[in-house]
């Protein structure tokens, strides 16, 4: 049985499908304090020509400034890679609940590794969204991981 | 003996240097090809309000998009920080050099066991201007490295 969408993931893949409208690579996040939306973003290494502009970073970007993440869930439609996981541990951000975790040989365990509760909710629709994207732009997406 | 400042620590000093001129937070970064500066930057957080701009990022963020970093040398005025450090092993890039790696407890033991070479030159020069800024904007720096 597939894990609940709840709003947010809703809007982090709202956010990961508007990225691929613009054949950008589609991958949203979403950042939640007390039920409320603080920022949002999807990945822009094609719009903006960034390769650091992850869905996450994109997202803490737009959040702008915080004294503190600890009470703070991030929302992403691909579980965190190094970079971005990085940035979760650095920032002190409580929980992680990602989209899927099969596309991408993720930093899960060295999030809990320092402590952040994760989730992996392994929803088809993540997964097929990247798929499709990996069929239509394969060296955009081998670029973004790394891959030559 | 301190180790040679070479020209691309130098201007990853001036860079540093510059953010203090704007009331930033002080740390540079400069990536190398073969010999050339590819990108620049320097911790803007206060500048654009913007918490993932770090000296790092900001510096791969100017390179812009990369084939490959596997022949790249990302200097740093600091030893980079756990979302740096992330981005380094994400990307791939074979070397860092940094200014000093006293200020803050840095990554440089991920980075090495995930394959980079760490070179710390223990620059005092570099150390002192975190000080300084350390003492005329405490909170900022707080803010910076996620302490409340």
């Amino acid at each position: 049985m597939a894990l609940k969408i709840d709003q947010f993931m809703d809007e982090a893949i709202n956010q990961a499908t508007k990225s691929f409208s613009e054949d950008g690579i589609p991958i949203g996040s979403v950042l939640v304090r007390a039920g409320q939306i603080i920022g949002r973003g999807h990945n822009r290494r094609v719009q903006h020509g960034d390769p650091t502009a992850h869905g996450e970073i994109d997202c803490l970007r737009n959040a702008g400034r915080q004294a503190s993440y600890k009470d703070t869930v991030i929302y992403s439609t691909l579980m965190p890679c190094a970079m971005c996981a990085g940035a979760v541990v650095q920032f002190g951000i409580a929980k992680v609940i990602a989209g899927e975790n099969r596309t991408f040989k993720s930093s899960a365990q060295f999030m809990r590794d320092n402590g952040v509760e994760v989730v992996d909710l392994d929803l088809d629709q993540c997964f097929e969204l990247l798929q499709q994207f990996q069929i239509k732009f394969p060296k955009v997406w081998n670029e973004d991981i790394g891959v030559e």
